[in-house]
C-alpha cells in the first residue's frame, strides 16, 4: 500500500517539482550534490580531436550482406568509403565555414545521449564559429513538424553528463512514407541545414541514410550522420565497437543484481529470478553475468530459430486453431513450442510489435522459468525424488537503468561521438556513422573516422518485404558453453571496454 | 528472453561465483573496487565512545499505553530506567572484565547490520580485552538450536561496510513457546554468555525484552540488549530517532525513482507509477517523495482504518458469502471497501501474514492504480470528456534496495549502535535498546545511551490476545496535506537525519 506515482512529464519541468517556466531545461539548483558534480566533469577527448586534423577517406566500401540489393536502394550512397580522422596543418579556409546542425534523438534512451549533442556543440563552437545547433524535439516527428529549438550555451549546461533525453526529448516515430520524406525535407530546407545528426540503434540510423540518400539524390546540400545508440550493445562492427549507454545500464543492472545475490545469500529463503531489459539480443544479461557471476545464465539467442520462424509464418499464413499451422515448424522449433507453458505460447502467439513481429522483450520469462521449476519440483516430490522447499522471487531490471547518470566511459564515449559528428559534417561527409574505436586504449589513443552506414547493412524481410536493416550484433553462440573456448572472445570485448572506462 | 537466473545461496560462497571453500565468509579478492575501497572507510565515533565514560541511569521508565498489563508482562524489568554514557576517569577494575557475548540479526535485512556486529566486536576488543563474541546464524533459529560461529578479526573484516546479513545470515523465526525459551536459555548457559544482542525490528526487539525478562526472572547472568533495524523507519521514538537502514534503502529506491523520472520527461510515454516495498507504515515513500518530487504520493497510512477492521473481523468473525460480514465495517471502510477492484478486494481477505493479519506489503497497489485510472478515463471518454492516451507502466522496488552498500550515515549509525551495545552489556544493562541519539549533529556530538524495551510498549490484539508489541511509528496524517504544517515536522526529522549523515 506503499505507492509514489509519477506523472508523465510532458511539461519538463512538472515532474522535477520545479515550478513552470517559460524556459526550456533543467534547473541545476534542484539537482542533487552529485547530479550538480557531473556538470563540470572534464571530459578529455582523443588527441585527434586536440589538434587539427584532417578527414581521410578509406578504400571503396560493401555491404554486410546482398550488395546488389543494397546498392539498388542506396544508388548514391552505396560503396562510398569510411573515414578516418588524422593529425595536420590546419588549413584556415576549410576551418572558419559556419554550420547549420540539426540534431535529433531517436527511439529509447541511453546513458550519454546528452553528451553527444554537448560534443556537437562544442565542436562548432570550437572549429567553426558562428554556427548554429538545432535540436529536433520529440525524436524524429520534430523533423517532419518542424519542432525545433536552437542550442545555445546555456541551454545545454545543465545536461552535461546527465542522463536521460529530456533536453529535446525522443520518440519512436520513424520517417518512411514519401510524404514523411518530403515534411522532413521542408524542414531542413526551412532551416537551411547543412547537417543532421541522428543519435539512434539500428532502425534509426538505417533512417538517418534513407535519409542522406534521399537529400543526396536531390543534391540537397543537407549531409545526414548517424551515432551509435542503444543501451542493448546490439549495434556494433569492427569500426563501431560499442553503442553509447550499455556501459551504465549493465553497470546499474549488475549493482541491483548484486544487491538481490548478497540478500539470497543472507536469507536463504528465496531462488531470485532476474529478467533484464533487452529485446533480441542479450549483450546486457550477458555483461550482467560475467559482472555478478549469477547461477545460472539464459540467454534469448538459444530460442531466436522459434521466434524467426514465428515471425514469418504469422506474416504469411493462416494460424489454424486446429494447430496444423505448426507443422511448418521445424522438429526442434515444434518441441520447443510445445514444451512453453500455455500462457507463454499465447504471448508469443498475441504479442506484436510495431514490425509485425513477436514481442520477445514482453515476455515474462522470470515468472515463467520459477512456474516450470515448480512444476517440475512437484513431479519429484510426487515420485518421492525430493523433499525441499522452493521458493521464487521474480524481478525485472528495466526503466531504472536506461536513464541513469552516465558512466566515466559513456560520458567521455558520447562526447567524443557527438565532437566526431561534427567534424565529419564539417569535412562535408554524408551517410557516415560517427565511430570512435581503439575503446580499450587510454582516451587520448582513441581513433576517430566516420563508418559507411550502407557498409553495415543488409536487406531483411519485415512484412514479408525486403527491407534494408543494420544487421543486429547478437550474442554469438559458438559452442553450448560461452565462457570457454571461442566466443570467449566476446566476453573480452565488453571486459576490455570497461577497462577502457576507467582508463 | 534475457534473463539471469540467481539460485539461493545455502552455501554463502555460491552466489558469488567463488570456488567452495571450508572457512565461512566473503572473499575480498572477488570484490568490486568499490566494495573494497568501502571496507577501510575510517568510522568515527561519538566523541563519548572515544574516552572512559560511565553508565549513568535516568529516571523510572513507564509504558507507551497499558503500563499496568506491562507490568504484569514484565515484572522484573518494567520501570527501569533509560541509561546515558557520560565521560569520566577510568575505573580500570570495571573495564578489565571479559565478556562472553552473542549476537544475532534478526528479520529481513537492513543495510548496516554487519557494522553494528564490528561495533560490538570493536568494542569488546578495545574495552574488555579477551572477550569472546559468538554469531548465532540464520537468525534466532540459531540461538534455539546452539548454530553459531566464534566471531575474529579475520571473520568479521570483509563485511565491515558491506550491506547484507550473510555474515551469519538472518531469519524470521521467533523464540515464543515455552520449549523454545527453554532451547535459548539451554544455548546460552552452554556458551556462558554475559550478554547477547538482537539486532532486529519491532518484533525482534520485544522479543529481546521477553528473554531479558526470562533470564532476569531465572537469576541468569546474561543480559540482552536489543538494537533497532529496520528499512521501514517505524521503529523509532524520541530516544531511538532512526532504525538503521533506512538512509541507504530511501537512497538507493530514490536514486531508482529519479531515473525513471527523467525516463518518463524524456519520452512523454508512459505515466509511471511506482511501488515500494514496505509494511503498514510508509516512511519510505514519504522520504522518496521528498527526495524526487513525484506528481502524486499516495501512503498506506490513509487506508489503516480498513485494514485494522479486516484484521479484527477475520480474526474472530464468519466471512459469509453473502457479504452480511461488511455490515461490521464502518461506513467509510465499507465505501472503500466497495470501491476496490474485485481483485485486490480479494487479495485483503485472503493473504495472510504469520501473524493472521492482512499481507498489505504483498497488494500490488501500483497496478491496480494503473487500471482504475483506465477504467475512470474510459468512462470520461465514453461521456466525450476525455481524447488523451494513457499508457501505465508499474515499477515495484524492493529486495535490491535492502542490501545495498550502507551510506556514510548508516555505517557510521550502525557502529556506534554496536559500540553502545557492547558499553551497556559492559555495565551489566539488560532489557534496553542501543539508542543513539542527536543525530543531525556531527558523530562527535552523537548522544549515546540504551533505552528500556518496555517504555516502548503497549499491548495489542493479535489473534484476538493481548500481546507486548512496540507500537509501530506510523506516518502521523495531521492534516489533508503532508507538506505544510503541523505533520511537517516529521519530514524535517528524515532530512535532518540526512544532514547528519553528510557531516
Amino acid at each position: 500500500m506503499l505507492t509514489v506515482a509519477i506523472a508523465n512529464a510532458r511539461d519538463p519541468k512538472a515532474a522535477a517539482g520545479a515550478p513552470p517556466s517559460p524556459a526550456p531545461g533543467r534547473v541545476v539548483s534542484i539537482y542533487s550534490e552529485v547530479q550538480t558534480n557531473r556538470i563540470d566533469y572534464p571530459l578529455p577527448l582523443p588527441s585527434v580531436l586536440r589538434s587539427p586534423f584532417k578527414v581521410v577517406d578509406g578504400p571503396k566500401s560493401s555491404a554486410a550482406g546482398n550488395p546488389d540489393e543494397i546498392a539498388k536502394l542506396f544508388p548514391n550512397l552505396f560503396g562510398q568509403p569510411s573515414a578516418i580522422l588524422v593529425p595536420t596543418a590546419v588549413s584556415p579556409s576549410e576551418m572558419s565555414q559556419k554550420l547549420k546542425v540539426g540534431v535529433v534523438l531517436s527511439g529509447g534512451q541511453a546513458p550519454g545521449g546528452h553528451n553527444v549533442i554537448c560534443g556537437i556543440f562544442d565542436y562548432l563552437q570550437g572549429r567553426s564559429k558562428g554556427s548554429t545547433v538545432y535540436g529536433f524535439k520529440g525524436g524524429p516527428a520534430g523533423i517532419m513538424r518542424g519542432k525545433y529549438d536552437e542550442l545555445t550555451a546555456e541551454y545545454v549546461y545543465p545536461y552535461r553528463n546527465q542522463g536521460g533525453f529530456d533536453m529535446i526529448r525522443s520518440g519512436r516515430d520513424k520517417i518512411e512514407t514519401p510524404e514523411q520524406f518530403k515534411q522532413a525535407e521542408e524542414t531542413v530546407l526551412k532551416l537551411d541545414l547543412d547537417g543532421l545528426v541522428v543519435i539512434g540503434g539500428d532502425d534509426s540510423n538505417t533512417n538517418a541514410c534513407l535519409l542522406a540518400e534521399k537529400f543526396r539524390s536531390k543534391n540537397m546540400k543537407t549531409r545526414v550522420i548517424g551515432c551509435p545508440k542503444t543501451i542493448d550493445g546490439d549495434l556494433k562492427c569492427k569500426e563501431v565497437p560499442a553503442s553509447f549507454g550499455f556501459d551504465t545500464a549493465c553497470k546499474i543492472y549488475a549493482e541491483m543484481i548484486g544487491n538481490v545475490m548478497i540478500d539470497a545469500r543472507s536469507t536463504g529463503k528465496y531462488y531470485h529470478f532476474v529478467r533484464l531489459m533487452g529485446r533480441a539480443a542479450s549483450h546486457i544479461t550477458l555483461e550482467c553475468a560475467l559482472q555478478t557471476h549469477p547461477n545460472i545464465t539464459i540467454i534469448g539467442e538459444e530460442v531466436q530459430q522459434l521466434i524467426s520462424e514465428l515471425n514469418e509464418i504469422l506474416a504469411h499464413d493462416i494460424v489454424d486453431e486446429g494447430g496444423l499451422w505448426k507443422n511448418k515448424l521445424i522438429e526442434q522449433s515444434r518441441a520447443l513450442f510445445d514444451f512453453l507453458p500455455k500462457a507463454i505460447q499465447d504471448q508469443l502467439m498475441l504479442e506484436r510489435d510495431p514490425h509485425g513481429n513477436v514481442q520477445v522483450a514482453k515476455i515474462e520469462t522470470e515468472k515463467m522459468l520459477i512456474s516450470m521449476v515448480e512444476t517440475e519440483l512437484e513431479k519429484r516430490r510426487d515420485e518421492g525424488k525430493y523433499k525441499g522447499q522452493f521458493k521464487g522471487q521474480s524481478h525485472f531490471f528495466g526503466y531504472e537503468g536506461r536513464c541513469g547518470l552516465p558512466t566515466n566511459f559513456d560520458a567521455m564515449y558520447c562526447y567524443a561521438l557527438g565532437y566526431a559528428a561534427g567534424a565529419l559534417l564539417h569535412a562535408g561527409k554524408t551517410g557516415l556513422i560517427s565511430s570512435v574505436a581503439n575503446l580499450a586504449a587510454p582516451v587520448e589513443e582513441w581513433t576517430v573516422g566516420g563508418t559507411a552506414l550502407t557498409s553495415l547493412m543488409d536487406v531483411e524481410r519485415r512484412h514479408g518485404k525486403f527491407k534494408p536493416v543494420i544487421k543486429k550484433a547478437m550474442v554469438e553462440l559458438e559452442g553450448p558453453v560461452q565462457f570457454f573456448g571461442p566466443a570467449s572472445n566476446e566476453i573480452n570485448h565488453t571486459l576490455l571496454l570497461e577497462l577502457g572506462a576507467q582508463a
